[in-house]
């Protein structure tokens, strides 16, 4: 407790206004702060990396969702994971890694008050590496778990479509769908994500929503054809993470008592008309089925089974995971969200903030 | 089984267009027929009055729905209420009334194939009146049961909101829901339809959503403004019968954990432009909520205990209902149908076919 972090320089991105349509790097600043020393019950961290999420785009906006808003000119909220510098709580000590609520930042000021609720949980890297625990074993693999098993509740021989497949929560969701005996198809943008779902990760088939149409035919025809010829019974569970015309094409082919778990609508968080409505939601009471959605957040108390259930299976090798670590520390921040929503990314989508 | 069916003739209305937007009397054409005498296990029954439903569109359409379509050239679809001329089978005889898939024609000739599957169900007068045969005892009653208690999954003082509130399903749904201990906001179109449902029926408030707005807000403000008064914790329960924008509005005060019962979309019927998809339904996903669709005739098999309850409550005073009986017979059904539309019924709408 003696080091002097007066030498210490913390750069942050902070939110300098709410976007309209797609950020832009202005909507964003640069800070730099001294570091104070950890208060007594605290914790100071090193931020090592963070996760880009698509959720990011929610917070900026104002009014309030799941989660309150990020307020104009506090840090840009991320979860990451770091190395405690300094400890004044007796349950971590100097070097213990973490993960929480970082921010996008180089140090975490965690104040006593914030050590239970959105406090710091320790990682071990024998589970996992840090990118896994922002994957597999973070926040996507929990709410690919949680709304895969409690909001889709999948039944052996069913069939399950999940779209963002070489996502974050797409990879976990598609190869729990497997390791639970349901035929999974995935819905990815490319040739190169759609042969890594079904080569590695064993999806049955996988839907290039990218894929040229035939002229004259609109380009979610391709997501309907592969509707119709991989998921020739209808589909089960669709796991949807992007919303848009893909689930519509879905909504079209789902087959009686079919669960629908709405993870995520990518395609909607930057339409600056207004979210596109679920035309086919009728759909619903033809078939009899179900639309929901879900919050990781809720399942918190059954995150440890969930980690210990999907860490085993990292071990085993019947999961599989795949990273895109970008480097460039907090400056990179803002082109590094954007390739989110242009599907430049390629997996699990994290933003290194120091070496390890 | 001696009567002379010859003399008799069987005035019917048949399909003779799939309609684009609202059905018009082309679409239709009157037919008449001999009637045959019944075949060896099966019935004659005289229509008395028959069911004007908004599912009643949706038939129309081509396309499998929950239901096969009603053929170009068929007898219109309808479920009815007769009483049986002539029987071949030995569980009716002549007298009986009962309630079954008639179509909108005078006479219904029963094969011996359909006395199990869309037979015939023998109704009791003493339980209630051929119009609430067709109403709270019938299918709208049975939706609004098995959709309530079913889907809603309803718990004492929860907020239920009831759209089409005056109407033959939403009627039943919003009295079902005081008995079972819940707060019951309804929306209808007048303050006649609004008054009745609270002063009559005992909901606690009604929403008029043809409710002038103030000038330059759009229509369905109103509704809007009703929900922010009347649910001012928000909306638990919300059984739809309308979709559109009310179902906007609705979703945009649903509280966390949720269930919309999707029953219905009168507003989308019609709609020549295609159904307009609900932009709010990303408040699934931040309230956890649900949205299920539901269809009446999955509860077949608990039908005689939900009719054995209702009527019960018609009989101690508890539940009320109102029927808007239209006289004309089958020349009528055209324009009556028509009435549904455009909200112009006030109560269950039913169709008089032969005086009683």
């Amino acid at each position: 407790m003696s080091r002097d972090y007066a030498t210490l320089v913390n750069h942050q991105v902070r939110l300098a206004a709410r976007p309209v349509g797609l950020p832009k790097p202005g909507d964003w600043r640069h800070a730099e702060e001294a570091v104070p020393p950890p208060e007594e019950g605290g914790l100071l961290v090193e931020v090592l990396a963070i996760s880009i999420d698509p959720a990011m785009r929610g917070w900026m906006n104002e009014g309030r969702s799941y989660i309150a808003p990020v307020a104009l000119g506090d840090v840009m909220r991320a979860g990451g994971i770091g190395r405690v510098l300094a400890s004044r709580h007796p349950g971590y000590a100097v070097g213990d890694l973490v993960s929480g609520s970082t921010g996008v930042q180089q140090y975490w000021s965690v104040p006593a008050e914030q050590m239970h609720s959105a406090g710091p949980a320790k990682i071990d890297l024998r589970l996992g590496s840090i990118g896994q625990w922002l994957n597999v074993l973070g926040m996507p693999g929990m709410t690919a778990y949680f709304g895969l098993t409690e909001i889709g509740r999948p039944r052996a021989g069913e069939t399950l479509v999940v779209s963002g497949a070489s996502g974050a929560v797409g990879q976990t969701v598609g190869q729990l769908g497997k390791i639970l005996g349901l035929r999974v198809v995935g819905i990815a943008g490319g040739p190169a994500k759609c042969a890594w779902v079904v080569e590695e990760l064993g999806f049955d088939a996988c839907i290039d929503y990218k894929a040229p149409a035939a002229a004259g035919v609109e380009r979610w025809d391709a997501v309907r054809e592969g509707l119709a010829r991989h998921c020739p019974d209808g589909v089960d569970i669709y796991f949807d993470n992007v919303g848009g015309d893909i689930l519509d094409a879905v909504l079209a082919r789902i087959r009686r008592h079919a669960r629908i778990v709405i993870c995520g609508a990518i395609s909607q968080y930057n339409a600056d008309g207004g979210v596109a409505g679920p035309k086919n939601y009728l759909a619903l009471l033809v078939q009899r089925a179900r639309m929901e959605g879900m919050v990781v957040f809720d399942w918190a108390e059954r995150y440890p089974q969930a980690v210990a259930e999907l860490a085993g299976y990292l071990k085993d090798g019947r999961m599989k995971s795949r990273e895109d670590i970008v480097a460039g520390g907090v400056a990179a921040f803002p082109a590094t969200l954007l390739r989110l929503f242009s599907g430049e990314n390629f997996g699990k989508l994290v933003l290194e903030i120091a070496p390890v």
